[in-house]
């Protein structure tokens, strides 16, 4: 056991005022159960019922989307956000390397080729800057949007991923998406509750999509959501997720390949009682940040990471970045808090590194190489403090 | 009103004993609220919890199969079966034309071409003999399995769907598939509780599936499984459906394009209540039908759907099949039924109709085509009667 594993372990049990803790878990203390009882009573379990309506509107009014669509999980959003935004098989999504696979599998799942980016230090997520030089030197701009030079495959969506919450410099990316004819689509599967200069994240792309996986910052089990202003897109998101029936008093014409993506009823009661909460576990996890910020103040080999200069984070998953002189500490690190039951987790693995996605088309990542090696996440649960 | 759909209306009346009913709501009368509500006490209402094993577990020892592996609903779990009985991209895929569209859309999502053929009047599913004419004009036996001569494209696998419960004709379908070197995944969506030969429906291929959408003989609100003998490849069923993350204390990696379709242990848990009473809900189901039997035996143009020889049918979704000469009258049958409160449907358009499918090789569908024409489904809850 290092030192600085030793300090960290001391700082953790400082600022939780515990000695144990998981990383993430969520906090049921409203009205779940009722809405769940109410739900069941009904027997409008499935596929129809008040509460996914009630979820939805819900949903809308909190984000400012105009639209929103709930549905099985943010994958299953991502895939049809992307296929809404007119991707199409072959295409080529820019996508940042460091992320949960699911933002680069829901780009496979249609047949087009996630092409990997760099993140930003400050963000944890796309950098704009490194995108638009890596745009300059390897992509042309088309009558239809943007070619890869050397893949020869138009490049049609740009889709920013707001890492534990932290938003992207949405300025940025919206001006590479501009001037390179990118359709904007955004993965903020992790950051309901935060905001970039007052709007919320998921709202500034063509369409954008949520999470309420069990570890999220709000859960309905399994679940997601697809945020829209294009009343069109949201009445095709509702019909393609929902096996594309044609309204008939009787009759079953499927008039598209849909899917069975609906959220069910049964989850959605269980969303609406977590969103009424959403504000009290954002002032919780904000609490705890602050709480970090203090107990590593004296920790000079890593930081707690922030939210970036005209954000509001959710703080949805905290994040220690270790500087780079003990990176090579990191697994010692991971080794002891989890021993002593303070769980905590690297970050992904860079996606261009999986097995299914070592052949994509990828930008240089040194600073996405640099945080996979220093980010340790640690216990982040609404109510720990 | 024509005298047909008012003698319909009357036996409906008489034999359910009630002036109104729906076509098929799920009944929640025993331990529902209670897992339900443990489930959310313990916080682990994801992808991870004991309910969802335990629901597993009660599958296989109630169908008979070594392995069930519990995911989002039927149609992720025909889309997952079929990509692990080796279906690929530009296969053919033989499915009846009478099904439910997610037949088809299960097999078009890993990118091979539904190719129809036609019912048996005495099962509703397909037909073996019918079928084996078929391929003998059109395909011919290969090294790997089976081409059609005139796409040029591989036949891979077979996928017979038990219609409202009813098993197809197993012996004979099962000699077709390997006459012909076909894979057979059984869609068993409909069909928990069916068994043909004593042999639960699902566990005669490879692979088998079933649902537990909300209008399903037991609900998990949504939901699908996956039934398998193979220990592989239901290990590997329950690895691709759980995002193909590698068993690592902390790292993420994903060795192949993995999908995020594990059942919410919420779901599990209302689906544990459910199956408990499934023995209730099979018996309630085998009164109404012996209750409209004997309503409908006045009628002579129309009969009841009986399960076929040597078959138990669960009687999910019960039918009344018109003769061919009232045949026409459906539509008014349907109007007049559905306007007194009564609630009825047709059965589904035939696949090859649907717009997305209009292009799909297919066999000559005599008997689909009639009995398209002529199904009414009636009232079917359990705990109607």
């Amino acid at each position: 056991m290092s030192a600085l594993a030793t300090s960290i372990v001391d700082a953790l049990h400082s600022a939780l005022g515990r000695e144990t803790a998981s990383l993430h878990e969520p906090l049921f203390q409203s009205k779940e159960q009722e809405y769940v009882q109410d739900c069941i009573d009904s027997t409008f379990v499935s596929s129809v019922g008040n509460y996914v309506d009630r979820f939805e509107q819900q949903l809308a009014d909190y984000t400012g989307a105009r639209r929103a669509i709930a549905v099985v999980n943010g994958t299953a959003a991502l895939q049809i956000a992307l296929q809404l935004a007119g991707v199409e098989s072959g295409d080529e999504v820019i996508v940042p390397a460091l992320s949960f696979v699911a933002t680069a599998n829901a780009v496979r799942y249609i047949g087009a080729i996630p092409h990997f980016a760099d993140s930003h230090e400050a963000t944890l997520g796309l950098d704009p800057v490194a995108l638009r030089g890596w745009l300059d030197s390897t992509a042309e701009r088309t009558t239809d949007g943007c070619r890869n030079r050397h893949s020869g495959r138009r490049i049609h969506a740009l889709v920013p991923m707001h890492t534990f919450g932290h938003p992207c410099d949405m300025d940025g990316l919206m001006a590479v998406a501009h001037d390179y004819g990118l359709v904007l689509v955004e993965d903020a599967a992790e950051s309901l509750g935060s905001r970039y200069y007052d709007r919320h994240t998921g709202t500034f792309g063509l369409l954008g999509i949520l999470s309420f996986n069990g570890n999220k910052i709000i859960t309905t089990g399994g679940g997601g959501a697809i945020l829209t202003d294009d009343q069109q897109l949201a009445d095709h998101a509702k019909h393609l997720t929902t096996t594309a029936k044609q309204p008939h008093r009787w009759e079953y014409v499927h008039d598209e390949i849909g899917y069975n993506y609906r959220m069910p009823n049964l989850n959605a009661a269980l969303g609406c009682a977590q969103l009424e909460q959403l504000r009290e576990f954002l002032a919780s996890k904000r609490r705890l940040y602050n709480r970090y910020c203090d107990a590593f103040s004296g920790l000079e080999q890593a930081y707690v990471m922030g939210e970036p200069p005209g954000c509001e984070s959710n703080y949805w998953l905290q994040a220690l970045i270790l500087d780079d002189e003990v990176a090579e500490q990191r697994d010692n690190i991971l080794a002891t808090t989890n021993e002593s039951g303070l769980i905590t987790r690297p970050t992904w693995m860079l996606l261009n590194k999986l097995k299914p996605y070592r052949e994509c088309p990828s930008a240089p990542l040194p600073v996405a190489t640099s945080l996979e090696r220093r980010i340790i996440n640690i216990p982040s649960s609404a109510g720990l403090v």
